[in-house]
């Protein structure tokens, strides 16, 4: 549970960012070297290279070299866990309007009979 | 669209820390003042209002003074904008998949030719 926690800390982290969610958004379409992903960013390597860092660290994306050049990829189910936490709460939270949708109607019953 | 992504580096920021979705994961079931909510915390209570601040500030929770009580509530929808980016990557992701699917099914269709 606590190293689950953990994840869900780093994942959700490194999605905070508009440059480290536009690699993500690249990437979904299919791996990228990092001179590639770098391009649209006005923005020095090393800061460049921390973003990477962030959610490689967070297993979002996984890097191999290929001789001179670093090949990006997104991880598979990169976003199954975050979903999967986001949607358990919204679960939660329609239940309880649903019990709220119950109890008003039972309301208006008792008060028609 | 910069405010869109402004709202999203704040709600994924916010999602970051397990007390401030321990706080959601409450807030979920239904309303509760903050002396409720700060309960389960061992913390002190500038710190909890901090993580209590960050939620509001992200549009999460919102909360009201009822008397000398402050009561905190989830916000509707709250997790929609978070969990469409999320749903969307991954599409773009399975329709990658899906490509590479139709590709080695024509590959292995052409070999036996």
């Amino acid at each position: 549970m606590a190293k689950f926690e953990a994840d869900l800390d780093l994942c959700f982290s490194a999605l905070g960012d508009p440059t480290r969610r536009a690699i993500l958004h690249r990437l979904a379409r299919g791996p990228a070297s990092v001179s590639e992903l770098a391009g649209p960013h006005d923005m020095a390597l090393p800061s460049f290279m921390g973003h990477l860092k962030k959610l490689e660290d967070a297993g979002l994306i996984s890097s191999e070299k290929h001789g001179r050049t670093r090949i990006c990829d997104m991880t598979p189910n990169a976003f199954t866990p975050a979903r999967h936490w986001l949607s358990e709460q919204s679960a939660i939270w329609e239940g309880r309007l649903d019990r709220l949708d119950d109890y008003v109607t039972n309301l208006m019953k008792e008060r028609n009979r």
